[in-house]
């Protein structure tokens, strides 16, 4: 399955930045998407990274497609040009493991949604070619809306490792816990620890 | 298959007091724990409520045992008079359906652990007599240190609705967001509703 992974190098993991400077947000997005990538391949997937720059990718280990509109319009451009199944998966999926992405690939369904926390669509399976994306907003309930409206069979996945983008602080506790690659290493390298306090687990960063 | 819920009557949910009055807190416990119930009958579960003093409880929709210990020692006194296996399940997973409990309960492994979000652990299942839980802390990693050094094996349960449980106001946007029980027509009465900001999904509510 052609699997579509969006990456943007415009100022990346944006809500880190009161815990990462620009060049580690940079780095460790970098690390999440090498995850990412490795997974799909190891699920049986064919990723491609989506960009808004192919220039500015470094470090390339997948095909680029640049694209400098907005996330949905790039994503429903790929969705005009397929004739078979695509898969759309987020980048900063740093808890990804080819197990969940197999039980994604492997659902049946028109289109099948991995819900993120906080109301947002981090994979998808698009098998008709009248569904389009809008990942603006609330945008789980707007893919059920459009899936619906178009008539198409929904399957929902039920994965915390999918569910789990990173994108503030809290997250990377979550990295730390239930991570296995270059995101995790990246993030013990730079100094972060877990943190237990009497409440949820956080995460510190010695000096 | 025993499932053991433990549930407090003492300030439960306190971290949603800033949105909750106790009594609304109370309520909301309670329907959260219907749900949970519920589910794991239609999964094929044997619900008890562990509860610290059982003439607290009211709407008793299940058996009831009353320990006033702390969590730990209380499930580590089931899980010692323990003649089969015996699953803890907690009373805030909102999102909890029977699939994602048959999922848990048919897992094999002589310890099954659902992880929470932040390092604890929302659901077990112990099918041997040499496991004992600790729940201070980061219990995730807790109770696989405890299983690897007893000699058990252990398995993982990837689901986004286990890992779920509801602690602070952030979650109740995914009781709207998922929950299809009590709970979520507890909030939507109680005036929540989502809010879609840039980020995201939150929950505001109405006067």
């Amino acid at each position: 399955m052609q699997v579509v992974i969006p990456y943007t190098t415009r100022d990346p993991k944006s809500r880190l930045a009161g815990v990462l400077d620009e060049d580690e947000r940079r780095a460790f997005a970098r690390a999440m998407r090498t995850d990412v990538v490795r997974a799909v391949r190891a699920a049986g997937g064919a990723p491609t990274i989506l960009t808004t720059d192919a220039d500015d990718i470094d470090d390339v280990d997948a095909p680029v497609i640049g694209d400098d509109r907005a996330l949905t319009p790039a994503v429903n451009a790929v969705l005009d040009d397929a004739t078979s199944d695509v898969s759309v998966v987020m980048a900063d999926l740093a808890l990804v493991t080819p197990d969940a992405l197999r039980r994604l690939f492997e659902s049946e369904g028109e289109v099948v949604i991995a819900p993120g926390r906080g109301g947002g669509t981090n994979a998808l399976v698009v098998r008709h070619p009248d569904f389009r994306v809008d990942y603006h907003g609330a945008s789980y309930r707007d893919h059920q809306a459009i899936a619906d409206d178009a008539g198409l069979s929904v399957t929902v996945i039920d994965s915390m490792r999918l569910a789990t983008d990173v994108d503030e602080p809290a997250d990377l506790a979550e990295v730390l816990l239930h991570g296995a690659g270059n995101a995790r290493t990246w993030l013990e390298d730079a100094g972060f620890e877990l943190e237990v306090t009497d409440g949820r687990v956080g995460v510190t960063r010695s000096d």
